[in-house]
């Protein structure tokens, strides 16, 4: 039999190859049926020709359950959210149909030849920008997470929500973001002695707006304007976004039409009377933009049931704002022993990363953990570590450690461990 | 002004945080316009409410000229293509719905229940697999190109088409895949001795069947069941594909329903009618599968006009079915002179990859080529090169370095330079 890497059944990934056999000769489900028929009569599909090309293709109707989770508000259809079905979804990319939303007042649909960027404030020279003027400028391409400060908040409440990774933890998404190098921009407009801040406010009819540490528009921000390699969606900004790789998602302004140079934050709405964390004494703490190492396994996960003991292939995500995630360790014994995940090359900063790890499930009681340690040393806490810090009921920036227990039937419940 | 890095205005990338105020100062059309009023009155996407969430999510209606490039033929609807526009892309990755498609009899509509793969022949035990158990195995992600043998061919013309760079080249596409090794199902059924090729064979009305070299299979082949995160694409092999990174598009077959391990190849249809290339001397080559170094400027490129003198971003895609691409050189002098554009990170093993090169036009005449190089040390061959290998009218596994002509109204055309 396999060699195993940690309690309960995981396996070292070196003993793959001879999964298949071991498998096989244990009498166990994960393999194939061996070869009896080749089918009786050809299906429709092989007899009769296909349909034809088309301009946008779309996902297959047999994956049709397979949406964004959200459901609108009748009385504000223009707030909320609706989150990615990660426990649906493999590999790094979010397909950006499925990129969850959050919306304070709805998708505009913005006229891109009458939309402007102005940026002004503490600058030599305020400077206006056409989506045409941004074209000509150089751009860069890069693969970043973006993930809202409430995601996974509902895991602050005393029983855990028996729903499914992507109703819990799918307001995160990865795309490959192409645009316009921030720095470029203000340094053309000329920052001033005394700048410390950068307010970015979007075009939608909410004016959405937030302040950002001025370090952060000069590091890695850009101006978003493709998405996965077509122009950005609706729904993300189109026709162009802030992106600082590592924020919470709402401070990555959509739809944006100005940049104000500063010398203090705004204390906008959007970062008093929300996105802003209440502490055990009583004070809200603000600008704490950077979304800490998490992971949470998506595969098993609530609503997939296993079916029988065997092989399965522990999968899920790990994200850091902070940076390159360095590891994932994984548990099936509830944190009594661990095992390294694979990481899915190539791992990005600030992007999602893939991790994989083999079990042989024997059938019995198991509690699946995974822990991400970042290249700064930042690892996961606990989910009580993770409760001290804030005042009861706060709910944003949360990234503990997360737990799924299975039964011997094979189902998979939300867990607090 | 910036330092030149080759002749006709290529810059130096270290002089780009100079160039906004040089734009500027040269009073080209580069830079942003001074901000004078902002607005006057507000849009009505930032007065009234926008759209509510939705279950998955479509580009703008602002881009619906973004779309494939491919008239289905009245009388085989079935058969034919269509072509990635990437001259309206940027980055890397192509959006699942941009995919280019080559269908040999249609897009079949295969009930995934109702799919098996079939791996027999020469193995030790012949086996079948449904998508559930193949859900059951390790998986891996690899971001790989695909691109069609005949991509490109229309340039063995005696005369350049003036058609855009999605028309000529728009048979490439570059997507994060999601599957199962191929070496660890044909480990499991277990290859017999005197085994050298593997049949793999479609299940569509075309029954289309390539053979691949069972050496090619256990390096890093994979059944791909996810593109860009979601479940495969109906028109890309929806339940799985074979994906053989590097190969011509066509051996990478779509609804894969049956690997059948042989001693020899089997000269189906697929790979004798067509899909082989004529010599000089008049004999045919077969199983030329690899797909050589190649680039294609893809930004400014028949179609985009400049807009009068001043800065540009010269950008286009690379890639080389044997491995990464080491180098990008780009000239704007019809060869006289290069200069090594930048690549974006990360650059991947037969992966597509975005470069970059800044550019200051000077309005006059200027032709742009681009001539990539791979780590084996392979460059693009020139035209005549290219053709001198082949008998005439010969199309596929072109890869010559191709020219763009500028004219000074900014016009761009297809030359043969």
């Amino acid at each position: 039999m396999a060699e195993e890497a940690a309690g309960g059944g995981l396996l070292h990934r070196r003993n793959l190859l001879r999964l298949g056999a071991a498998t096989a000769a244990a009498g166990a489900t994960a393999g194939a049926a061996k070869a009896q028929s080749v089918g009786s009569g050809s299906p429709t599909w092989m007899t009769h020709p296909g349909a034809t090309i088309s301009g946008y293709g779309a996902p297959t109707h047999w994956r049709d359950a397979v949406k964004r989770i959200g459901v609108p508000n009748p009385s504000a259809p223009g707030t909320g959210g609706s989150r990615t079905p990660i426990h649906m979804l493999e590999g790094a990319i979010t397909p950006s149909g499925l990129h969850f939303e959050r919306h304070h007042n709805g998708v505009p649909d913005i006229d891109p030849a009458r939309h402007e960027l102005l940026i002004h404030g503490l600058v030599r020279q305020p400077l206006i920008f056409t989506l045409d003027t941004l074209m000509r400028y150089p751009m860069q391409s890069r693969v970043r997470f973006i993930e809202c400060a409430g995601n996974s908040g509902v895991l602050n409440r005393p029983e855990p929500a028996q729903v499914t990774a992507g109703d819990i933890n799918g307001l995160i998404a990865n795309s490959e973001w192409t645009g316009i190098k921030l720095s470029t921009l203000l340094d053309e407009a000329g920052v001033a002695p005394g700048a410390a801040w950068v307010i970015a406010e979007g075009a939608d009819a909410a004016g959405m707006s937030r302040s950002i540490p001025l370090g952060r528009c000069m590091d890695d921000a850009m101006i978003a304007l493709y998405q996965n390699g077509e122009a950005i969606r609706p729904e993300q900004g189109f026709p162009m976004r802030l992106l600082v790789p590592g924020i919470q998602g709402n401070a990555n302004v959509k739809w944006l039409r100005r940049l104000k140079v500063t010398a203090v934050p705004a204390n906008t709405k959007d970062e008093t009377s929300r996105y802003s964390e209440l502490m055990p004494d009583g004070h809200a703490r603000q600008f704490m933009l950077t979304m800490g190492v998490k992971s949470v396994i998506t595969r098993p996960s609530f609503g997939l049931t296993l079916n029988g003991p065997g092989f399965y292939e522990i999968s899920g995500l790990a994200w850091s704002g902070d940076g390159r995630i360095h590891r994932v360790e994984v548990s099936v014994d509830g944190g009594k022993s661990w095992a390294d995940a694979e990481l899915a090359e190539p791992v990005l900063s600030k992007a999602v990363v893939r991790f994989r790890a083999p079990w042989m499930w024997d059938g019995g009681p198991a509690t699946l953990l995974s822990r991400a340690q970042d290249h700064t040393g930042a690892v996961q806490p606990t989910r009580a570590e993770w409760l001290a810090q804030y005042a009861p009921g706060q709910g944003y920036h949360f990234n503990a450690i997360q737990a799924w227990g299975v039964s011997p039937d094979g189902k998979v419940a939300n867990v607090y461990a």
